[in-house]
C-alpha cells in the first residue's frame, strides 16, 4: 500500500481523501497498488471535514513521517507550502502539488531539489485538464509557437454572462461571489494574477523561461462594459481574458489580458466557468484542451492523476519538461515591445475636428487605424477604433497623450486584439 | 545518441526522420540525448522520399539490429505489421506504432508480449491530439462515464460541408477525393470501420474491455442526405459522425454511427478535418481534446512525444491503462440492448391514415414518439419523427416493420440522438 500524506485539508484535500476512497477498485486497478491517506495536516484541529484521516497540525508530522511516501501539498500561500515542498523533498519522498503561486515563484528552484524525486503539479493550471502532461509529453516534438489560455474560471464566467444576458461587470460580480464562483476580495482572479501564475508555469514547460509575475504584462477584466463587447459581438469576436505566450523570434512574449478573439476560433467557444487552452505546435498545428478550471474534485482529478503516475513508477521529471536547457536560450520580450492589434473606445464631444485631432495623435506614433465605428451618446459620442499592429510603448504613449486632449471626456478603454 | 528504425517509409515516415532533424535542439532538449532515425525499411526501394536516411527492404535489418534502440512501426495492414512489433518485442526493443488496425485486433497479445519494454501508440487515434497520454494518464482517477470522439476527419470535412453549403454527399464526396482528405475507396472512413478502431483502443484504457471491430455496432454516414441535416439545424442540433463509449451498470456500449448532437456541446463545434474526443469522468466531469486527426507532421508529432517519453525512462506501461484488471470487470453491451433517442425520417404517400399506421407500429414495439414534422414533396411527404430513447432491437424491428407499409415509399432513414 502507498501512504500518503496531505497537507491542507481544504475542498481539494477532503475530495482527494474521498475520491481515493470512493474510487478504490479503479485507481488501484490502474497503479498497480492500493493507495490512501494515512494523514492530513490543517490549521483547525476542530473542524469537522466529514473524512476519518486522522489530521494533526505540525507539516513535519508527515514531511519526515518515514512511513509516508508520497506528500500532496494542497495549502494557500507561497512561503510555507515551499517550507512543506521543501521539508518532503529533503527526507526523500515524491511530492504532488497543486499550488499554483508557489511554482509562478519557486518551480526552478524546486525542480533542483526534486533531483530524483518526483515533483507533480498537474492540478496546478487548468483544474481537472491534463494540460501540464499534454504539453510536456504530449506535444513535445514540437517548437510552440503559442499558447493561449483561457485559465481563470472567473472571468470567463463573467464576460460570458456579459456577453450572453448583456449585464454589467458590477452586478455579474456580485451574482458570481453569491454562487461562489468569485472570491469576497475578487482581485487576484479579476485582476488578472491568478491567470499570470498559471501562464508562467505553461511557459516554463513550452519554453524554459524562468520569469516571474511582475516581468510579464498582467490585466484583468475590470474595464469591461457591455459596450465593448457588443461592438466586438458585431464585428466577430467574443471577449475573452486569457494567458498568452507566444514565441517571436528569439523572444517570448509573455501576457494576461482581456483580448477580441474571432468568434470562429475553438477557444472562442469555451463559454461559462470552463478553462480551455488552445497550443499552436510548429508541426502539429493547433490543438486545444477543455474543461473545468477549477472545483474540489477535478481539481483532486488532477492531484489524483499524478499520485497515479508516481505509483506506476513513471518519474514525472524533468519536471518541467527539459533536460538540459536549450543550445539557443529563448528570452522574455519587453512589455513594451511587445505588438497587437487594439481595439479602443473614447468618448468624446460631438464636435468637429475631434476625429482629426485623435487620428493625428495615432499617425505620430506609427499607429495605423483600421475600423472607426461613432455612435452618438447624448452630447458626447463613443468613438470604437481598432488599430493594424503596434507596439505596447507606442499605443500606451498614443492613449495617455489621447486623453489629455480637451476633447476626450473619459479614459480611454483598450482591449488587445488576438488572432 | 538513441538510434531508430523506421518500418514504413510513407508520408508519415518521412515526416518523422525529418521532424527529428529539424527539431534535433528541442528535441535533445527536451528528452536529454539526440535521436536519430538511422534505418528505414520500405517495399520500394527506388522511391526518392527526399531523406537521407539509408533504406532496406527487410524489416529484420532493424528488429534484428542490435545497434538499434527503437523501432518505430508506420506499415499499413495488421499481419505484416504485427509480425514486425513482435519480432522487435522478442528482440527487446520499444516499439512505438501509429497502427490502428493492428492494435483494434491484437492490443492484448502485444501488451502481454511487450513485457517490460514499452510499446507506445499515441498517433493510432486522433493523430496530434494527445488523447492516449490524456485518458490513460491524465484522467486516471476517474470511472469514465463516456467518451465521445469525432475521430474521422474525412467524415467530419464532409458533414460540416454538407451542412454549411447544403451540397449533397455524392458530390462532397467527389470534392474530399480530389483535396486528399477522402480515398479512392472511401469506404473505410465513411462506412465507420476506421472510427471503430480508434474507438476500441479508447475503450481499453477507459474500460479495460477487449471487443473486436465485429463485436461492435458500426454505422457510416452514406445515407445521411441534406434534408436531414436541415431537420438537425432546424431543432439545434449538428450531425456529427461519432465513436460513442458508454457506461451503463455493468456493460459497456461501443459503437459508431452518425449522431444529432446539440449545438451547445463543445463536440458539435469541432468543425471540419479537425478531430475531438470529448471525456465524461465521474470527478472530474467533462473535458475535451481538439485538434488534427491526420496529417504527416500531425502524425509524426504524437509518434516522437512517445519515443521522447521512452528515451526519457518514462516507460510507457501499463500499455493499455491497468496494472490488474478489475475486480468487477465490465462487459460489453449488447448491440440490441444498446439505448437510444432516435430521428427516423420517412417518405410516406401524402394520404390520410399514414401517420396512424405509423404510430401504431411504434406503439406496438414500446417505442414513444417525440417531435413530429411532416413536409409535402409532390404527391408525397416527408415525415420527420424523434423519438424518447429505445432500444435498438426494438427500433429496428419497428422500421423493418414500417418499411414493408404500403404507405412507405422508401427504406426509412434512421439517426440516433445523442446528449
Amino acid at each position: 500500500m502507498v501512504k500518503l500524506g496531505v497537507v491542507g485539508v481544504g475542498t481539494v484535500g477532503v475530495s482527494v481523501i474521498k475520491i481515493l476512497e470512493e474510487n478504490k477498485d479503479i485507481i488501484s486497478a490502474r497503479a498497480g497498488k492500493e493507495i490512501k491517506v494515512v494523514k492530513g495536516i490543517a490549521k483547525n484541529l476542530s473542524k469537522d471535514r466529514g473524512v476519518s484521516t486522522p489530521i494533526t497540525d505540525n507539516y513535519k508530522d508527515v514531511t519526515e513521517d518515514k512511513d509516508i511516501d508520497i506528500v500532496v501539498e494542497l495549502m494557500g500561500g507561497v512561503e510555507e507550502p515551499k517550507e512543506v515542498v521543501e521539508s518532503a523533498l529533503k527526507n526523500g519522498k515524491s511530492v504532488v502539488t497543486a499550488n499554483k503561486a508557489l511554482l509562478a515563484y519557486h518551480r526552478y528552484e524546486l525542480e533542483d531539489l526534486s533531483g530524483d524525486n518526483a515533483l507533480a503539479y498537474e492540478a496546478s493550471v487548468a483544474g481537472g485538464i491534463p494540460i501540464i502532461k499534454s504539453l510536456r509529453d504530449g506535444l513535445s516534438a514540437n517548437h510552440i509557437e503559442s499558447i493561449k489560455g483561457i485559465i481563470n474560471g472567473t472571468c470567463n464566467y463573467m464576460l460570458t454572462k456579459m456577453t450572453n444576458e448583456g449585464v454589467d461587470f458590477d452586478e455579474i460580480l456580485k451574482e458570481a461571489q453569491d454562487l461562489g464562483y468569485a472570491e469576497a476580495d475578487p482581485t487576484f482572479d479579476i485582476g488578472g494574477f491568478d491567470a499570470a501564475h498559471k501562464l508562467l508555469i505553461l511557459a516554463s514547460i513550452a519554453y524554459g523561461i524562468d520569469a516571474k509575475p511582475e516581468d510579464i504584462l498582467i490585466d484583468g477584466i475590470e474595464e469591461i462594459t457591455s459596450e465593448d463587447i457588443n461592438f466586438a459581438k458585431e464585428f466577430g469576436y467574443a471577449v475573452k481574458h486569457l494567458g498568452i505566450a507566444k514565441k517571436v523570434g528569439d523572444k517570448v512574449s509573455l501576457r494576461v489580458h482581456a483580448a477580441l478573439v474571432p468568434k470562429g476560433e475553438m477557444i472562442a467557444k469555451v463559454d461559462g466557468v470552463m478553462n480551455g487552452v488552445s497550443v499552436i505546435g510548429d508541426k502539429v498545428g493547433e490543438t486545444m484542451y477543455y474543461g473545468p478550471g477549477a472545483g474540489g474534485d477535478a481539481t483532486a482529478s488532477a492531484v489524483i492523476s499524478d499520485i497515479i503516475d508516481i505509483v506506476r513508477g513513471n518519474k514525472t521529471a524533468p519536471m518541467l519538461g527539459f533536460k538540459k536547457s536549450l543550445e539557443r536560450g529563448l528570452t522574455l520580450m519587453a512589455k513594451d515591445e511587445i505588438e497587437s492589434e487594439y481595439y479602443i473606445r473614447l468618448l468624446v464631444k460631438d464636435e468637429t475636428g475631434v476625429l482629426s485631432d485623435l487620428t493625428s495623435v495615432f499617425a505620430k506614433h506609427q499607429i495605423s487605424i483600421g475600423t472607426v465605428l461613432q455612435k452618438e451618446r447624448g452630447e458626447s459620442a463613443n468613438l470604437f477604433l481598432s488599430t493594424h499592429m503596434a507596439k505596447e510603448k507606442d499605443l500606451m504613449a498614443a492613449l495617455n497623450e489621447i486623453e489629455s486632449l480637451g476633447s476626450v471626456e473619459d479614459k480611454p478603454v483598450m482591449i488587445r486584439i488576438e488572432r
